[in-house]
């Protein structure tokens, strides 16, 4: 099966013991074939892996391009492995080079609805965390640009943490970086790093891009990694790229143009708890004037 | 008396008609001599004016080097005006051109507390609002950078935000702005914009100071506008300057560099709107999952 290829497999990798590790992020390119993206995408992981990545973020939509004339198509029920490519083999990759790997997103088929989802995998290969995309992107540029993504999908209704072997990562997709709210209630809730696959476009791309996502280090101190889709020109959906990891003073520890590549970077965690030593934010809120609640523990 | 000089009035504006209007900053030199800063304020404001200015901004600690050994021997009552030189001068500015100030900050004397506090004025000359910062800056970069506000201030208690002949505005002083949940909250409250006098170092100056901002404003749709005072390489606290203005699309409208400068730029709230309808991220907000709360609406 052209999805699976343990001779790429490397020995198992020791388990982690310092708050250093590396990670990657792929920035691939995306066709109209979906067999041809699940190889590309294992391909792209062996890359990162052979320059030692631990940890692997794959795009937003990394198996479907971003049009809704393909989502429903390529759409897999995870809940069945062996009619869901996509999901095996982001499995098999985790196990077979004993990584965690951040799974970007991918239309998933659900009890007759569509969701934009990422799944999390441990170095078991066993599923981890299951993020569905809580808001979706609706715009409407007159003019200039349209797009209605809730026509497409249903909204996710949980926030998603998740302990695993390079640390605690929330997982947010795309237009969810928009909302700081998801990254404070993350950081509240231990978060060490908060993954955003994405596909930004031309139109909001150069502008907000890297200033959201080093908005969301900075205000919460700790590190954020972002990871597009490379870009396609002849795309209806033309895609900003720039997959991006940074740093909790806001600080850009690597980026990428739109092009495809991948991206691989050492996160030390213990910048966290620098920063925080040095400018206790948490400490100096004001309680007794605003607070942050997180509904679903109100219930 | 030298805080005094109606000479330098214009005749009256016409009121505000239209969603436009230019905003002044005035980035200010400060040095030890208190009459001195008065003036000098005084004589930029007038500046701003000549260029159309209709709100003028000044800087944090725009009478009083930033140095703990002058905030308690420049402080002032702001009860009795007639032994508060800067905030009677401040007064009578906005009467005398008919505009509105947000009167940067500084040190007020109070019960026997010193605030770091910013002052409204409208164009009647009336004070409308009184902000006193309510983040301190208590930083300590081992062998980099030690700052302790809290030693010097007590902080205050209350959000600030006011109606004025230029829009609704909310106030934060320089690390107010550090805080996402300040800004989300006058958001809420309608601000068209909020002004942060403020003052970062070189330290985080350079890094921090336009990606808060920009983030501030981009998070929350609205306009910022911050002010500092100019840099003097030779004080003991180094400012970064740079005062600026924003967009609600994180764009930047007018800036500054580090020297004594007056920044004019026309601010058009129209955007405002026409950027929430583009992209209703309000509506957008997940209300089932997070809320933020204004403790001060719930006793």
């Amino acid at each position: 099966m052209a999805t699976s290829s343990t001779n790429l497999c490397f020995p198992s990798l020791p388990p982690l013991t310092t708050s250093k590790f590396k990670i990657g992020l792929c920035q691939l390119s995306v066709s109209s074939d979906k067999n041809q993206n699940i190889i590309h995408a294992r391909n792209s992981m062996k890359v990162a892996v052979d320059q030692g990545a631990r940890l692997v973020v794959l795009p937003e939509m990394w198996n479907c391009p971003c049009s809704s004339d393909y989502f429903a198509k390529f759409a897999e029920d995870f809940s069945h492995e062996d009619s869901s490519p996509s999901f095996k083999m982001l499995s098999e990759v985790a196990s077979c080079y004993r990584i965690t790997i951040v799974g970007g997103s991918m239309p998933e088929w659900c009890s007759g609805r569509l969701h934009n989802t990422c799944c999390v995998f441990g170095p078991d290969g066993k599923l981890k965390a299951k993020h569905r995309k809580i808001h979706l992107f609706d715009i409407d540029i007159p003019g200039k640009f349209s797009f209605k993504e809730s026509d497409s999908f249903a909204a996710g209704e949980e926030l998603t943490i998740v302990n695993t072997e390079v640390g605690r990562i929330g997982i947010g997709i795309c237009h969810d970086m928009r909302f700081p709210e998801l990254a404070m209630l993350y950081k509240e809730k231990g978060a060490h790093l908060i993954c955003y696959p994405g596909a930004f476009n031309m139109s909001t791309g150069e502008l907000l891009w890297e200033l959201v996502q080093r908005g969301r280090a900075i205000d919460n101190q700790l590190f954020v990694a972002t990871c597009s889709p490379s870009r396609d020109s002849a795309a209806s959906y033309t895609i900003w790229g720039h997959s991006t990891v940074v740093g909790p003073f806001g600080e850009i520890i690597a980026t990428s143009g739109p092009e495809e590549t991948v991206v691989v970077a050492e996160i030390d965690y213990s910048e966290i708890q620098l920063r925080r030593e040095s400018l206790p934010l948490e400490k100096q809120k004001r309680s007794d004037i605003y607070r942050f609640v997180d509904m679903r523990d109100q219930s």
